[in-house]
């Protein structure tokens, strides 16, 4: 009784769970995931604390202890090619396209059938992904909630939002396509595409003359915004690579 | 950002926990409910302790606050036109007819249109429902899960349960536009982001070096898999046209 997902299909999903805060939440998520059959669990914190206590948690053991820890959201999102960013509505002001679930589960979908490895990013429980944590991701998701007149900031528990956002991803739907669009670039490649761009960017003056559109978490965005595919990633660096080379030349002509 | 229910459709539903044995978790439900706009909780417990505890949770408190208590499950359903048990497939030999959370839900909301009650019951985070219990149900609503070899009875947490069957409840099925997903940019700023490059291309040294990429329909097709937003226009031009302020300068310094 599982929905249109193959097991590798379940495999090439990533959640990533950034700065959680409390062992029986990591712990929920894990065991949804065992629920809905999905198993690589990665988590980015800046204490151990939290995950070495929910390593003992009971359920879900399987998904816990296969776990990787990673020091940063850049390197937990490495080898995917799309990155989307959970988030309640209203939080802050949004800089990224925002999907609500139904949507979202649908394109993850399409990026799974074109073989893509997915990181879905979950935030700390008190104050979800931050600015520069977001900066990472393609776009963003949310759980369609009640709007209360009485809460400024509607956010669900940790633990049901991914259950939530995991059943949609394997709930049973209709046939969508995705059939010829290029493979996604990882996101270690738009990493590498943005550090060169900003390289461009110093050369060239830019950063000086528009402070206010360089900096980093912009600069990612921008890059992130190009959905730039794997094969177009080697015509950009060699691009950027040129401009880089004549910038200096510039400056060593001038000498 | 609501589902396809009314606040009135939303007032029919009673969530009903029987025998539930963990304030957390029905502090957990009870948030649910208030997450996706639901208010009437009801408790059928052989103690009154859990519930009482439950009281004193922090999240969803009018939610808690506003639940009655019941002393069987018969009273509890009285007023109920349609009541649904909640199961994992395999508890049991079933008895009732049985569907999956998506039917299950679209038959739900076709019942509150019909302005009638609906019950939706959770069991014990044991036991599940009785067969007792399931006797006062129409029929069983399951959770479509990943079958698991070494588990014999898969069963999800209670509270990530009543998450997704709520979620599932007020889900939108009509399709609708992401927030913030920006407006794409009209071919004319395409061609004039074009043709800004290829002067680019052409001033760094680019074309000379890399003629095979450099053709103008290349250079297009690159500009125009970038997927460029209308906002994300003036930004690139911006860049391109210090770059290319940059690379001249360049020239004029050589000479």
């Amino acid at each position: 009784m599982m929905g249109v997902l193959s097991q590798q299909q379940l495999d090439q999903v990533c959640v990533v769970l950034v700065r959680a805060r409390n062992p029986n939440n990591i712990g929920a998520v894990a065991r949804a995931m065992h629920d809905f059959g999905f198993r690589h669990l990665r988590v980015v914190n800046e204490y151990a604390v939290p995950f070495a206590t929910a390593r003992s948690a009971v359920d879900a053991s399987d998904v816990v202890a296969g776990a990787m820890e990673f020091d940063s959201v850049a390197a937990a999102v490495a080898d995917c090619t799309l990155v989307v960013g959970t988030t309640a509505v209203g939080e802050r002001a949004l800089l990224h396209p925002l999907h609500a679930l139904p949507e979202a589960a649908a394109e993850i979908r399409g990026a799974l059938e074109l073989k893509g490895r997915v990181a879905l990013l979950f935030g700390s429980e008190k104050t979800g992904l931050s600015n520069d944590e977001l900066s990472h991701c393609h776009w963003l998701l949310t759980i369609p909630m009640k709007e209360h007149e009485d809460v400024r900031h509607p956010s669900m528990n940790l633990g049901q939002a991914a259950a939530v956002c995991l059943y949609e991803l394997v709930r049973e739907t209709g046939v969508h396509a995705g059939v010829g669009v290029a493979a996604a670039a990882a996101a270690g490649e738009v990493e590498r595409l943005k550090t060169l761009l900003t390289e461009v960017l110093e050369e060239t003056g830019y950063t000086r003359r528009h402070p206010a559109n360089s900096d980093e978490a912009q600069i990612r965005r921008l890059v992130l915004r190009m959905g730039v595919s794997a094969s177009d990633v080697p015509v950009w660096m060699g691009i950027l690579r040129q401009v880089l080379w004549k910038a200096r030349g510039a400056e060593a002509g001038k000498e």
